[in-house]
């Protein structure tokens, strides 16, 4: 039994909502699975000394052009947020208390919900009664979940989450992990097929 | 008739160099031209705040591996330079002389030329020898191309391309621009591709 392919995304960043889109199905052409990981860019990125992508002078303006081109040219939904990027801490820590209450399939249920409320419905996802209307969505205690995800052990667990990740070498989202082979970006489906179909590029 | 391919590039960047093995092959498929237009990354960078890609924690070793496997997912013959990235201000220039003093395809020949002798060859560019003979190779005086390429009024035009790339957004390597349209990286080419064919995405 092949070992499930890491996907490691930030809920703000469009092109880990467009990973999202298809990676499970990309997996499952070869027989694999694919366990999710929120992170936080703006820990990362604290690290590494990065800025988000937008912030960068004209790199930010070219990319918001590319989020656009790219969605258009994968036929992806995408509309730009009128507030971008936020905060994604809440909505990250959510999706721990779903997976730790609701299971893992309704976590990654909870998981495209965020992308989608974010990046096509345009929702304010750091918003509390945002992610609570998302989780009551599927049967989930949306009235627990936002107090269980403010638990001390939670976000101490979801801290040690965003380390483990660095420690891995993530810095960046999407960022993928097949087998120890990494992958950034999205424009890395490519090879990231290549690896699943012929285990090395 | 429809307008060149403007290419802009930086004589360190692998990614540059990938796109320069096969940037006219795409163009000339599409009934296009290519102009070549060395550029500074680092000056680039000073102003838009970016660091070299290899300098960043996390990204600087993962960079390092994607060129490899890259280059090996596109068949294109690479090896990691000894020394890298390193000052591309002296190539660049003699690569002006040699387009006002040998014409455009002599100057196209000692770009592929400097990227073969860096990334294949692992020669260092940014010694005067190494150019020289280069530009030797393509029956150039080399002696009045070193000189010629520190002369002042050379090193402003230089200065002035640059300054004109940023102007129009260029911000990193590869970076090409068709009737407008920026795509910045070797990983868009099948979206620059899209849009010579359909003049849109």
């Amino acid at each position: 039994m092949s070992k499930p392919i890491d996907f490691y995304f930030d809920f703000s960043s469009p092109y880990g909502y467009f990973a999202s889109t298809c990676l499970e199905e990309l997996a499952a052409k070869y027989g694999r699975t694919v366990k999710w990981h929120p992170v936080l860019l703006g820990a990362i990125f604290k690290m590494t000394g990065a800025a988000p992508l937008s912030a960068v002078p004209l790199k930010g303006e070219y990319s918001l052009r590319d989020f656009e081109r790219t969605a258009r040219f994968y036929g992806i939904h995408y509309r730009k947020p009128s507030e971008f990027p936020l905060s994604t801490q809440a909505a990250a820590r959510a999706m721990l208390w779903i997976r730790q209450h609701g299971g893992e399939e309704k976590a990654v249920a909870f998981c495209k919900a965020v992308y989608h409320a974010y990046f096509v419905d345009d929702l304010r996802i750091d918003r509390a009664e945002v992610l609570a209307q998302l989780a009551f969505d599927l049967d989930m205690d949306a009235a627990r979940m936002i107090e269980g995800s403010n638990d001390p052990a939670l976000k101490e667990q979801f801290k040690q989450d965003v380390d483990a990740a660095m420690k891995r070498g993530v810095f960046g989202s999407p960022f993928i992990i097949v087998d120890d082979e990494p992958f950034w970006g999205f424009d890395r489906f490519a090879q990231l097929e290549a690896f699943l179909k012929n285990g090395k590029i």
